[in-house]
């Protein structure tokens, strides 16, 4: 018998369907064993997880790295976002591809592609965003997907930023994406409502940050989330609602799926988490994002549908600012950069918040972190769970172990967090990628340019 | 390194959450090890399973053997009918432990397990059939359970066997089992209905087989699926459809769950193969089964309702009598004696007419026969999927062996088949059970009286 | 141009469909005109209506005069009643033929004409009440729906008085009644599970008045009207649910309604304005009826339920006993007599509580008192509109007028009322049947006897 | 007594009510009577309508007269248009003021006002189109309402007219409609969905007739009405969908409806009775109409609709082009005329194949046509009933009197018909307008000019 590389013993694994006490032997980068200890073979390295929790690396499907938007780039680029993943358990990133005014979508692909495949500590896949349509683009689609790109991306506003896409182009891009078996994921909230009751708050002089949140009502979301899986129905295609933020939107969901549609969506941390009364604050600009931060309500509401499967993902949205980048809003919501940090806390924020606190159970805490973005994502079962062949990305967590967020102990390169202060559980003392140490006991030991792009497959069905 | 009782290499594993390549080793009874090749530690015996399928043993969760009807017995005994599962591929059995008139639930059970442990070469449990209703079984109820008994079935019909619960008994088991976690599963037909339709049959003289399907229209089902879901979700209480058999029917389970209510459901082969014309000719009555077989539409519909994931469970509803026994009815089909063999053909019947057809994915299939009712009846993760730590019960079967039905070759005491002459493929050329090879290439190798009573647990949510 | 009998002029005219200020000319027992001011022919009597509210005679739909129950039988009979029902502005009555054990529906009705005819002072109909069932009854419906009985009614209680129907029953009487065109009244509350809950009641020694409420929760009601309106929907018959009490029990009709089944619903003025905390009192036994009293929120949701249309009839159930009556029930709720007074404060109580209060508007006001039971009962347009050609059941409010209910004041035989001390508008000063005045200011000026049978049409779709 | 103007006697009368035979009085223009022949007045002129039908006069709520599209003016005007009315029944039309780019909708009003005024034979009232969008619009809203003008029409196409409303528009103009009371009426389809499919066909070189028909697919219908009603219930406004043409947007209207919220439809004969099959003929783009013309599936789906009350008014989206107008297309389907002729043959068309075809009865006949527009937009009970006070609009139809359609009969300035060689019945032998005769047996009686502006009222629920 092999000698195996690398066996993690006597942990709790936690998977998508339950948990079991074994141990986990890997080679060549594959999860090559899960056993007792009755059938412990040799292996070079052992680590010992008794008392501790094993479970999939984590999958961050929506992350923002070094994103330009006006005339700056947001703070994190990949390689300090890479190694904040290590450090929070996520194993995978996926970024975004965005066509140029005009362009190609493979070039953005390619660009992107080179850009993150030079500094990216773990693994890595981009969604493709597409922002202006035509024939050529259509076409391109395909092959976009036979690179291993399944998933798309539409926003429904920034018109300001030339990316919005009208309910034709949808259209066609649903009808597209179907033929694919590709997903398209959107930013789903109403442009025109919005336009009108933020030239209303303009009008009477209300400029606070707040105004960010009173402008974007539950209804400007929840009336997109609608028309977006509506149109995709037509085409029987697949649609997933990027950072679902209100009771009302997750409504609209549910009302598709118990009518048998399989819509899926996603919830970010800030949502389950922070509440709007934030951005009321000196310093409410620092929590501006989009869709805003919501009511405790919508909070609680999402917890419950994660917990009752009708949200499916929880990701982050990461796309952070420094406070000095933050701070040149001149007092003008309008000029607000949008985007929290989030990649390195989203485990232990839904460890400690969800899980610990009893919102979630441990198999809707691995779905919503590993499985489930790996089955709809098309990296399942590479990525995502706890398997024989699967690849050997594997986290160990003490559930013991407490740490008070301080941003300068953070690894990213923003300045502050959201969640200063907080007494959270959940941070991995080891994080395995294919098989490689790449995190131990608060020390990085991978290295940038390490992780690979990884290819997505389309039409898994969810 | 320890060395390993039996080790299973090479096939491809199926489980409920999707497929591997891998090997599977067994220690004292429990799985100990999923590897690949590369990892294979020592083991006593090793069966290769390239180019198989391995999959956990099938939990047969609603058989009824040695049933007493009036003054017959159902032919197959725990003996015979534990034989046949292994043959089967089932390594688990729940009959039912049916209270006596006026009598204790705890002594039902104490008679019953009596007979299956002396016989039965595969695990059991019962499910515990109230028929009578007062404060004590009541309070017996809470026993029940703590002796592993998670489950009840009652009847919404047989008065005339003394078995009927009104709806008055109905809303108070389910507040008992509410309380104790535990599920009830019901026989739903609407006593009333069925009972003038019958008399006016019989005012008509038309006492043919095929009236016991005239005389059972759909809505007959549907209206007490409808009535029994109401009256558990008056105390949230956890509810079973057994052997659902209309589309109308598991259109009512799939309105309370598409409003968030958890209800679940069993079909069993028959009525997702065979159809109400099977009732008209000469030897109709030994179709007799209850509820009666319906329509080809009812047929898909429950295959897609399978597929979607609103029906949960397979199982046979096995109740067998001899051609002399059902021949005795007298040309009345108030007469007849219902029951049709099955647990042999169970799991070929759904690999060959759900999985190969492309009706269900291999998900779906292990989940339905495996997984699901090893969830909902409280044997979840001992029993019902493959994962180190549960009961080493597993089959292998070779996809490419077809089998032609002839009741002659089967390990049934039943002298006919429902599917005489069909060509099945699906048989297990080898099943496991805790570990030990009961049955090999269509021999027996195991012993009646080793299959164990497993405790089963409450609250499992589904 | 002929000289009128009877002309009331230019009152507000209240209709169905809105009011109008005009006069109404009668001959012959008929509106024979409408018309304004500008347009009188000559009359033999004049009134003047200025500054009052002229509308159709109100029609109560479900009332029990003169009712045997065990030994003793319910206090107004038809004299009384339909006296009290002139000073209450009602001049249609429809009480109950109920079919003896085993006996005729024709002969119940027979006997139950003669009384009426004998007696009353208004016009009458009956509904046939089947308490038992067979093909003979079955067959004897045609014959009462063409003598001009178009509605029957079943009990889904009362197995104590050997009327109760189960579902086999209803089955077979909706599938005839929808062949005939006739409507199917029910009685619908949950017989096993009120069994239940009143045996456990009495095993914990609780007799008292209020546990009639407590054993009757919410859901004995709804799951009865689920189950009522789903039978009736196979044959797709028509339906009328009696004094409808529940908000539960009233949302189910408003789900079938707003699936496009046409089921009716009835409630009465103790469901919209009277509370079961009237059960707890020493004299709560006199507050007894069945269905019991609800809660405050009942009753908005009922008033609520009717101005949107979804309730259609308002009558009384009326079912009065003498105080001496009421007291025989020796402290034991189950020996309590059923039913209240009401036909001669039905009109007022609606008129101050639900058109005064703004809980209904004018045109619910009539529907629910004269035209939908007009429509639903077959009288339509011949009673319950103010229209040429209508029989001229007319009368005449002066709104300012208000009246403190004291029992001895009312013309009903009972001597107390649940209303007493109550300050109501709404009392006529005139009431006119069929073109003549029986009652002017306080006076009644009909005679016994003078009332009709009047025949009621099938088929009358709502 | 005094005499009246005109008696109209012994008619069998239709009202939304149900019918009935009597006579109607008039005196200065009002209803003055309604009575039986033993009733009757002396009168200056009696028409006796034995064996005829009498109902109110039709409300055409939707028409176009005198439209300017592009360099071209649609060929009727208020002259040749209202007498076409008086012929065809109708005595109230309500056309439409639209707004001037970035002009003032009272002055628009005016000088439409001004127009119909000098021209109109029979009374008339107009929707307020907005067209354009400020916070001087939002308060001129206020000031129409006040000036008599409670509904007001959102165009969600026609970006090339300047017309189209975005949704942030509807948003505000919902708002401020609800706090007025005033209905808004929508042209609803997607326009961008269109474009796209627009562009689609152009670029494959498809410009044919029919293709106006396949670039508005039904959903681009029922996207929008899900839309419009979404946005109106924000603000619980009244919304009232234009035209429905497709099953799939009417039964949006419907689930809407069914959750209890009033929003109402209308439809047109067109699409009751005339399918796209007829744009593929060499003359197709003759019956261009906007949205086009749809399935005959759509056409029974709309007509049982209306029977089942889902849809409320039927109207006639008369805009009609002469043959030479509509010639001018080019070929080019993006270049059609929209519109087709109908006022004169509406009431016809809805007698004989809703009426007399039995699709629909005699309430919804007199409802849809009459009472239930006069309710919507507020001319209830002024208009769209026969009751006394009401406005003496009536007409007589001998229902023996067929009519085979030929254009040059017809009195509309139209020179084709899409019905062209029917043969109808319903065509009325006399048009009252507030009493006095404006044609009788097919001579025109009126004076152009005579009709008046009639003031609509706000917040009439319906």
């Amino acid at each position: 018998m092999a000698r195996l590389d690398l066996m993690i013993t006597n942990g709790r694994i936690l998977t998508e369907t339950g948990s079991m006490h074994a141990s986990i032997g890997v080679k060549a980068g594959k999860i090559a064993f899960i056993g007792d200890s009755r059938a412990l073979p040799p292996a070079e390295e052992i680590i010992d997880a008794s008392n501790k929790i094993v479970m999939p690396g984590v999958i961050d499907s929506h992350v923002h790295l070094e994103l330009p938007v006006g005339r700056t780039v947001s703070c994190d680029d990949f390689a300090s976002g890479s190694v904040a993943a290590a450090f929070g358990g996520v194993t995978t990133l996926i970024d975004f591809a965005t066509q140029k005014r005009g362009g190609s979508l493979l070039e953005a692909i390619a660009e992107r592609r080179g850009v993150a495949q030079a500094k990216s500590a773990v693994d890595f896949s981009l969604h493709c965003a597409i922002t202006h349509w035509n024939d050529r683009v259509r076409k391109e689609m395909t092959k976009v997907v036979r690179q291993g790109i399944s998933s798309f991306k539409l926003y429904m506003i920034y018109a300001e930023r030339g990316w919005m896409a009208d309910d034709g182009m949808l259209f066609e891009c649903f009808e597209q994406a179907s033929k694919l078996g590709a997903v398209i994921g959107l930013h789903a909230e109403n442009p025109h409502i919005i336009s009108t009751l933020v030239r209303r708050a303009v009008v009477t002089r209300k400029k606070g940050a707040i105004q960010h949140a009173l402008t974007r009502p539950d209804f400007t979301e929840a009336e997109a989330v609608q028309r977006a899986i509506y149109l995709a129905s037509l085409w029987d295609a697949r649609v997933h609602i990027f950072h679902l933020s209100t009771a009302e939107g997750c409504a609209i969901v549910e009302e598709w799926q118990s009518q048998g549609y399989p819509a899926t969506a996603e919830t970010c941390p800030q949502f389950l988490t922070l509440t709007d009364s934030l951005l009321k604050g000196r310093y409410g600009h620092r929590y501006a994002t989009c869709p805003p931060l919501r009511s405790h309500d919508d909070n609680e509401y999402l917890w419950e549908a994660l917990e009752m499967g009708s949200v499916q993902t929880l990701a982050t949205d990461h796309c952070s600012f420094t406070r000095k980048q933050k701070d040149t809003w001149q007092g003008d919501f309008r000029k607000m950069l949008f985007g929290l940090p989030g990649i390195e806390t989203l485990l232990p924020i839904v460890f400690t918040h969800g899980l610990m606190a009893g919102r979630i159970d441990e198999t809707t805490f691995v779905r919503s972190l590993c499985a489930n973005p790996a089955m709809i994502f098309g990296l399942y079962p590479r990525k995502g769970t706890i398997r024989v062949g699967s690849d050997a990305d594997i986290i160990v967590i003490d559930p013991e172990r407490e740490v008070t967020i301080k941003p300068q102990r953070l690894h990213m390169r923003c300045d502050y967090s959201p969640y200063d202060g907080w007494k959270l559980r959940g941070f991995p003392g080891l994080t395995v990628l294919r098989g490689r140490v790449i995190q131990k006991d608060g020390e990085f030991l991978g290295d940038q340019g390490d992780g690979i792009f990884i290819k997505r497959n389309p039409e898994v069905a969810f």
